[in-house]
């Protein structure tokens, strides 16, 4: 699969300018510039734009063997503001199950600090992606 | 505090188009126009783009009181693909403690069908918001 | 289905002494006797025997329609101690998806005081419960 | 701190048969015999068991810096059913915040194998542990 498919595919993912850097097997990585368009009342990068650029690379991380994965259930936890700049994302699916995969997305700031921590559950159709 | 002034000091709840529909003390209800900017790969409302509704408005129940909240944790099940069209996300505030407030928030669509459900904490500071 | 059939089947609820007080099509209430065997180190009921009677409550909930469904994931968020006496935990199923079902368990003290929020996803088998 | 300090206080801990095997600034190691106690109605660990050895083990984690740290919110993905026998959890604290810490535990079995994994965040108290 095209390492730059999925994203390409997504209106939102481009609406916000997310890119896919990186997908192989069950690991994905992205990274979001946070600009003007992105930040919250406090100048800092919007939690739910954070949350998407985490949704889209696991999204991308479960999608990668070619069999359509739905997210059901996310988490995340806010650990340090993100400043303007990029935002970098790395999904690793933890669980590669036939019905219900797992995965883990770390997220850091442009100095490598850890922001946020993402994790979800999705549910594995029998169609392909 | 005046009905519109939460998310109309977020640039990202405006670049996306969400609008605060009400607000008080304790509750708050939204709503987002999803159309061709915010669908995924699939055509259907963004999980991400979901999210952010519902974190901005969540933010907007719990900053009610005036104290600056700042979320540290949120859960997200979605139920429902979101069709083009209007979503809804209606935050009320079960625990109002003066350091860790707790909400939680339902979307739903045109049609009234229960979307998503999304819970989350915040940590509540001395400045006022 | 028998009211007391689920939490009587599982061993662990009899250690604890958890009991199934009622039980219908999606819902269900029982309560657990915090005592000396099941506080913490500060003498408040230990997180985890609180997140277990959440836990029960919601299977319970969950299988009443005669499909054994098994718990994926769950989310608790603490409000309130809860001291020495009875614990109660009332269960709706907010999604009676053939596959994938969802929903919330109160949990509230003797007083009637809300002490814990619980939500959960559970995986919907072929075979019955 | 003395390293059996947490568990042996907390009656919960000691009722389930949970045991501290090590403890250091942000790390913990705790294992609990699964047996017929243990065992929910269809005969491997009951959730609620593994998720308490679980939130024990945090716990013990985030108090290690001598700090009363209390739990929040915690999630747990359950991945693989846990048989009778040793049940191991390893807690680490990635993020050791002042206030509001925030940490993974990773369950497994006497196989080495994944069975859930566990987060959660505290909050940090100004009293000592």
């Amino acid at each position: 699969m095209e390492q730059d498919d999925f994203f390409k595919r997504d209106p939102f993912a481009q609406y916000i300018g997310a890119e896919l850097l990186e997908v192989r097997e069950g690991y994905a990585k992205a990274r979001l510039l946070v600009d003007d368009r992105l930040v919250n009342g406090i100048g800092v990068c919007q939690g739910g734009a954070l949350f998407t650029l985490a949704d889209l690379t696991f999204a991308a991380a479960v999608n990668s063997h070619g069999q359509l994965s739905l997210t059901t259930n996310s988490n995340i936890t806010y650990i340090r503001a993100v400043p303007k700049g990029y935002l970098y994302a790395e999904a690793h699916e933890l669980v590669n199950h036939h019905r219900l995969p797992y995965g883990e997305v770390k997220l850091t700031d442009e100095a490598g600090r850890l922001c946020a921590v993402f994790s979800s559950s999705a549910y594995r159709k029998d169609s392909k992606y």
